[in-house]
């Protein structure tokens, strides 16, 4: 049986009864994380403006934006919940494929769960298996895939959300294939666009283009049958050498939700060794910024590729600045989404430091270490290794933690008990009668829509 | 200056007097074959199904369908304008890089259009800056871009649909950038697709996807300002080869569409010699089926490449099935789009031909040539050679000729008169006051809708 039609078999017939409760409580800590990222990036001016471009076009505002007082169609909606979700570059990674997974499945999830009523169990079963079935995709063709420029988040994401969504429509094996297919065909993304809004767009448009490819299949609009492993399919066509086994290999008994991480800082993953490491010699020492000759990071060779932007104007492009990751926190002990912002790039005592910041690639240093030297004009060297980042694999949030970064973000958009009543319902998740309780306390209490199934 | 920035400065500042008139009475030939594409292909499934699966998530159904009576927002009107235009594989195609360009462009600005007053010779302009924007991305990518797997028509028609979209919408060149970059950043189509609905999806969703992305591009979503060259780009994402000089030279003085060519028959486009030489075959002998005894076809290499498939049930995989071209010519002397349902081709006299064919490619043979030799049982051979194929650039449809193809198509959905009108007002698209008295004329008598701007 092909790749393709072994997935769209397991995603069709696999039960919750199944899955491992390690799993599922991972499944809980990812959406959780989700969440408090969506909210808390709701009120970007990336989302405003995708709102204010697009609302024009969206159909009856039957779903809820997370955080936001909007409603959109849920098509449109999906979008900006992944746009948000995204947009502070806060999300969770899957360090085995660099992936940003729940993004584009639970921003399509959480937009048809509040169009139609959805039982918390049958969420949180079409969450796993979307994500499965996205990690899987994007480990079948990482590295390659990811290395010539594919920003992988946009490329496999729009399968899982043609998975999830799917499983929620109760797709036959043979509609599954077609979505399978219709997410193949629109599998895009390039990594050109980081330091830009676009990059947030990817998880969203995936999100939203793997909810259009269920509903099209639903309804009988055939695609091809071998959209991931055909001759022209997407590993073939997007992967300069990739290893379809990894889709399939013990499938439905290993789980790359294992493998998630949550970033305690919102930018760019490869800078956290190096943010982690600079808060530990600000904690220390707190240099003041004109006492700073020179700052030397060495470090794994993929953080030249990706953040190598030292001389920036605007948040979005501190996200992949190594540079500024390391002289923000020398300054200021903290990497939150106040540090990310256009003030905080443009601040001049942040800039010298900056300025004064150079990096170096080891292939022999592994993406979760650093080391940082730093030259006072004092002739002293203050320095640091970082042997294991937080929130890596080694060193996970714990769900405390978890709470922690959740309230940093959500009180961005809700009133702080509403960030309370918010945090409990997504840790039971799996218990609620209609997800739609979720999504209706995790927009503004002004715009709470009461289902039609719920009224009185 | 990057060739996305020359790219988005000539898109923005070019106007209709900088272009020749043979440039503009090509664009004629190609609305005029467009529109007769887009209402023949409107009554097929693949137009319903999509309907159905999504009309329910349309916004205010500001925009007509061409040839439907259903009228959805413009973002999804272009996607069903894509499908229509496409589905039956007859629409134009540049050589050049095999795409087939007005469907993107052409689909995005009718629903456009048909929502919003626009002049025909602004519309003209838009949709020939919008034809060389794509073409020329095309170009650039052609043919590593097609050989490895990507469905062109999709992948380089957001482009011109951004453009297109973008000029109408009057996008400074900062914005028209970002619309290029949230273009590319949607490339996606893979030839994986052909022979299902999913082909004819591509080009579909290339025109709502260049839409959107001019749509955004205009309230200041923000893209990479590379994304055509940059080192994570299009052309070095999606290409294994490149040649950006040809996205910039001799732009506005060479036009792709002086090279541009329309379908004599509705299927892949390599199949064709050998349909026009089986047409001489059948008209010159009539060979009755059961007197075949086997049929050779001495093709281009690259049609075995796209159309090799023998054992087929369904009237889309006979459109890249040169087997069933051949068998169906033969028998019946005619390729229109009866020649190509699933009747036709699981009709048991084609079935018994196509199976005794066979075909061979020779490098040496170009993709417009075919030589096909028919044995009968009597001993017989006949044979025919067919130097230059009808449609190709030496053997142009007439003016004429074009008419009689959009008629053959559009009487599927509109009464002849309605027709006559419809064709009369393509051909001097550039002199009507409003685009949409022509969008008006090509959906069904009981759903027109007279424009507010137009109500006494």
């Amino acid at each position: 049986m092909s790749e393709t039609k072994i997935l769209a078999s397991y995603v069709t017939a696999s039960r919750l009864e199944d899955i491992p409760d390690d799993v599922r409580h991972e499944a809980r800590r990812a959406i959780v994380n989700y969440v408090g990222c969506a909210v808390g990036g709701s009120p970007h001016p990336a989302v405003d403006i995708a709102i204010r471009a697009l609302g024009p076009y969206s159909g009856t505002p039957a779903a809820s934006i997370l955080g936001r007082a909007e409603r959109l169609d849920p098509l449109h909606a999906s979008l900006m919940n992944g746009i948000s979700s995204h947009v502070y570059d806060y999300d969770d990674t899957t360090p085995k494929n660099y992936s940003h997974p729940t993004s584009p499945v639970g921003s399509a999830l959480f937009s048809y769960a509040s169009a139609n009523p959805v039982r918390g169990r049958d969420f949180m079963l079409a969450f796993i298996l979307g994500f499965e079935a996205e990690s899987r995709v994007a480990n079948a063709v990482y590295p390659a895939h990811y290395d010539v420029g594919w920003h992988i988040t946009g490329t496999s994401g729009v399968f899982g959300a043609a998975a999830a969504v799917g499983r929620l429509l109760g797709l036959s094996v043979q509609e599954m294939v077609w979505a399978i297919g219709l997410a193949a065909t629109q599998a895009a993304g390039l990594r050109e666009m980081f330091g830009s809004m676009a990059k947030a767009f990817h998880p969203g448009r995936s999100a939203q283009n793997g909810y259009v490819a269920a509903l099209l299949a639903k309804e009988g609009f055939t695609a091809g049958e071998h959209g991931i492993e055909g001759p022209r399919g997407f590993a073939a066509v997007q992967a300069a050498t990739y290893d379809l086994s990894k889709i399939t290999t013990r499938l439905g008994v290993d789980f790359d939700l294992r493998e998630n991480t949550y970033k305690p800082f919102p930018c760019g993953i490869v800078n956290h060794p190096t943010i982690d490491g600079c808060i530990h010699l600000h904690d220390e020492h707190r240099p003041p910024p004109d006492t700073i000759r020179a700052v030397r990071l060495r470090v794994a060779p993929l953080v030249m590729d990706l953040c190598n932007q030292q001389n920036i104007t605007r948040g979005l492009q501190g996200k992949f600045s190594v540079y500024h990751g390391a002289a923000n926190e020398l300054d200021r002990g903290k990497a939150g989404i106040q540090e990310y912002t256009d003030e905080a790039v443009n601040d001049p005592h942040i800039k010298r430091v900056r300025e004064s910041a150079s990096f170096f690639g080891y292939p022999a240093i592994p993406e979760d270490q650093a080391r940082i030297e730093v030259d006072l004009h004092d002739g002293r060297t203050l320095s640091k290794f970082v042997e294991q980042s937080l929130g890596n694999l080694a060193r996970p949030l714990s769900d405390r933690q978890l709470d922690d970064k959740f309230r940093d973000q959500a009180v961005l958009a809700l009133p702080a008990a509403d960030v309370e009543s918010l945090i409990r319902l997504c840790w039971r998740i799996d218990e609620l009668d209609e997800v739609n309780e979720l999504v209706t306390a995790a927009v503004p209490a002004a715009a709470r829509v009461i289902p039609a199934s719920r009224r009185a």
